[in-house]
C-alpha cells in the first residue's frame, strides 16, 4: 500500500501532544516538584458539565435502557429537534437567517474543521492566520493542499496571515484573491475579536474573489462586547461565501462529552473545474452520510439541554467564572510590565515573552521556576514566537496560585 | 473554492438514506397502512442496551457532574484502561497478540473505514468485494481513488472481486497483485463467513503482494462455528499485512451510542513511492491526534462495561436474542422455496429474489403488499441484483410477523 507521503512533511508533533510529553518528562525527572504543576497550557475546561446536562445525560441514557425508547442509528446530521434548537437558540432568535438543516451536529469543531476538506477539490489557494489554532495548517498539510515545509512552521504554497500587534492580532484581507480562508475569532490563541467593520470587509473580499471563509467561532460564548459579532452570519453577504465551526466544549464544558456543529447555508456554492457551481451543502450532506452514523444520542439531548432556560444560565455561569479567572491572569501578567493581548473577550490571555526570550525557552522557564503550564507562541505559527498564551480554563485557586508564583518569579521583565 | 469532483462521480445517494425515503414515500401515500410497517432493511439494533452499560454510563455521567472526578479533553486515541481492556478482551486473551496501544477507539467502524482514506496516498490498486457494505466503494470514489462509473455499480480503477452462489459469496485471492483489499466477514449483507483456510490464503497473497487487508469484523460477535476466525489476526502473518475494524453497535447495541475500534498493529508498513517503509501505526496515530479529540467520556467507560462479567453475559443474550429472530427468518424464506444464505454466523439473510424480480422490485413488492422493509442486493452491487438481505435485528414480535406475512404473500415464488 502507498501511503498519504504528503504527511511526511509535517514538521512537528501536534503542539499539544508535544507539551504534555515535556511537562511528563519534567515530572519524571522532578517527583517532588510534580504535584505543583499547574496546567494552563491547552485550552482545557476544569469545571463540572452544567446541573441541566447532567439530568439530560441521565434521561438519554435511561430511554436506551427501555426497548420503547430505545434509539439506535439517528440521522447522520443530527436529530431534526436537536438542528431546530441550536439553529433558533443560536441564530434566528438573534435575528441571523439560518435553516434548521444547515445546522450539522459533529462530535466537535476540530474534527468538522478537518472533515472540511474532505469535500474540497485540489488547487485552492488557501489563507491561513499566524498566529493560529495549529489544525487548519496541519490538516490541510496533510490532505496534500500544500508544497513542502519552510522551516519556520509555514509551507510553500499556503498564504500566511499575520496578525501581529500593530493589526492588534485581526489580519485585514490580502491583496490577492484566494479560494480559502480560515478566520477565528475570538481568536485562538491571541484573544482578539473581529471588529463589524473587519469582518464586513473580509465577506466583501470574499465574495468578490469568489473565496470560502472557514470561520471558527468556537469561543464566541466569551465575547461581552455587544458590538462584536459572534457570528459571521451577522454580516450581510456572509451565506454566499461562510462555513461556521461551532463547538460545545468550551460554552458547556463538552471537551470530554465531544460536540461542536458547523453551520452550512444552502445559497453556498463552491465551483468545478469546467466552471459549473456546486451547492457546498449538498457535498457536506453527502459528505456525513456516507461517512458517518452522527453523534453519540445521549450527547445530542446534553446539546439541547444547553438551550434550555436552567441551561443557559448555568452555562454563562461557567463563562463568568473562567472570564473572572481571564481578568486576573490578565492582571498578573501585566504586573510583571508584560504587554498583552485577548482575556476581555476570550479566555486566553496572550503575553509577550520576558526578556526577549523565545516561546519555547519560556515554556520551560515557567515549568521549570513555577511549574507554571503554558502554551509556546511558536506553537502557533512563526509570529508566534515571542509569545505565549496562558488559558483561563481552571480553579479559582489555581489561577490565584499562577498569579502569587509569576508575581514572584525572578529572573522575568518585559524586555 | 475548488469542489472536490469525485463526489459528483458517485451513481446514487447512499443506500439506506434512499430507502428511508421510499419508506417514506409509501408511508405518506398510505396512511392506513404506515403503522404495519415493520423495518428489516437498515441493520439497526432494536432491543435496550446491557444493564451493565447503562450503569457504566449513569456512573460515568456522575463523574462529569463533579469537579474532582470531571474529565476533559481525554487522549485522541482513547483511555488508556479501555485500549488495555479491549487488547485483552477481544485478543490476548484468546491468544492473539495484540498491544494495548495498538487498538485505536472510535465512533464506530463507518467513521473509522473512511478515515483510512486520509493516510492512503494516491495511485494504489483497490479490491473490493460485490455484494458488500456499500461504504468501501462510496468513499473510495470520494477520496478520488476510481475513476468513472462504470454505470453498474464499480468505477473505474476499482476491482470487484465476485462474491457468488458458486463461490458462497467469499472472493478467492485475485491472480493479480493489489495494494489494498477489502473483506467483510460475517459479510454484509450475505452473512457469508470466510474459514480459517481460507483467509489464510487471503494472508499469504497479501503478504506476497505488499498488499494491506482492510478487514471489517463488525459481526464477529455473531459467529458461532467456533472453526471459523474472528478475528484477522488469528491467521499467522496478518501482523505484517491487516487493519482491523471492530464495531461495539451489533453486539452491545451502540447503533446509537456510536463505538468501534481500529486495530492497527505496529509491525504493518506501507510504502512510499520512492520505496521507503512507513508504519501505519505512526500515520494512524498522527491522525488521530491533528484531526479528532476522541470518543465522548461516558461511550468509552460503555464500551468498557460489555467485558465486565456482567456485561459479557448480557451481551451473549442479545446476541442469541437476535440470532433466534435469525434462525426464524431463515426458515420462513425457505418455506417459500427461496435460496438462501447467512442467518448461521450473522445476523443477515441473504435471499435469491423470487420470481426473476430484481431487487428493487423485491423492496417495492414486499413494502406494498406485506409492508416489510428489505434491503435491495443491488445496493450493495451489481452482484447483489437478484438478491435481497433481510435484518434480525428486531422485537420478536415483529420477526413472527414478518414470517407470517412472507408465508402469506401472494405472487411470491423461486424463479
Amino acid at each position: 500500500m502507498f501511503v498519504n507521503e504528503h504527511f511526511l512533511k509535517l514538521s512537528a508533533g501536534y503542539l499539544f501532544p508535544e507539551i504534555a510529553r515535556r511537562v511528563q518528562v519534567f515530572a519524571e525527572a522532578n517527583e517532588s516538584l510534580a504535584p505543583r504543576i499547574i496546567r494552563c497550557g491547552i485550552g482545557d475546561v476544569t469545571e463540572p458539565l452544567p446541573a441541566a446536562v447532567i439530568t439530560a445525560l441521565h434521561r438519554a441514557v435511561d430511554e436506551l435502557a427501555a426497548r420503547e425508547t430505545f434509539k439506535g442509528y439517528g440521522p447522520a446530521t443530527g436529530y431534526d429537534d436537536v438542528r431546530r434548537t441550536i439553529a433558533e437558540g443560536d441564530y434566528r432568535s438573534r435575528g441571523i437567517e439560518v435553516e434548521d438543516d444547515e445546522i450539522f451536529l459533529s462530535d466537535g469543531s476540530k474534527p468538522d474543521a478537518s472533515a472540511m476538506l474532505e469535500i474540497v477539490g485540489p488547487g485552492n489557494r488557501i489563507g491561513v492566520p499566524d498566529p493560529v489554532y495549529p489544525v487548519y495548517v496541519d490538516t490541510n498539510v496533510m490532505a496534500g493542499n500544500t508544497g513542502a515545509s519552510d522551516g519556520r512552521g509555514g509551507y510553500t504554497g499556503l498564504l500566511l496571515l499575520p496578525g501581529t500587534p500593530a493589526n492588534g492580532f485581526v489580519p485585514e484581507p490580502p491583496s490577492e484573491p484566494l479560494d480559502i480562508v480560515y478566520l477565528c475569532f475570538p481568536n485562538n490563541p491571541t484573544g482578539a475579536v473581529a471588529s463589524r467593520a473587519q469582518l464586513e470587509r473580509w465577506v466583501k473580499w470574499a465574495n468578490a474573489c469568489g473565496a470560502v471563509i472557514l470561520f471558527d467561532a468556537a469561543y464566541e460564548a466569551y465575547i461581552r462586547d455587544p458590538s462584536k459579532p459572534r457570528s459571521i452570519f451577522e454580516i450581510a453577504g456572509a451565506r454566499e461565501c461562510a462555513i461556521e465551526f461551532r463547538s460545545f466544549s468550551k460554552n458547556g464544558g463538552f471537551t470530554g462529552l465531544r460536540a461542536g456543529c458547523t453551520v452550512v447555508p444552502k445559497s453556498l456554492k463552491g465551483r468545478t473545474r469546467d466552471g459549473q457551481r456546486i451547492p457546498i451543502h449538498r457535498l457536506w450532506t453527502r459528505r456525513w452520510s456516507t461517512c458517518s452514523n452522527g453523534v453519540s444520542y445521549p450527547v445530542q439531548r446534553a446539546v439541547q439541554a444547553l438551550y434550555s432556560p436552567e441551561g443557559r444560565s448555568q452555562t454563562k455561569a461557567l463563562i463568568d467564572f473562567y472570564m473572572e479567572n481571564a481578568k486576573m491572569l490578565l492582571a498578573a501578567v501585566r504586573e510583571r510590565g508584560l504587554q498583552s493581548w485577548g482575556g476581555d473577550d476570550a479566555p486566553y490571555v496572550w503575553a509577550q515573552c520576558p526578556d526577549g526570550l523565545g516561546s519555547w525557552e519560556v515554556f520551560d522557564l515557567f515549568l521549570r521556576e513555577a511549574q507554571v503550564v503554558v502554551t509556546p507562541g511558536a506553537g502557533f505559527g512563526s509570529l508566534g514566537e515571542g509569545f505565549f498564551r496562558i488559558s483561563a480554563f481552571n480553579s479559582r485557586a489555581n489561577i490565584e496560585e499562577v498569579g502569587r508564583r509569576l508575581a514572584k518569579l525572578s529572573a522575568v521583565s518585559a524586555r
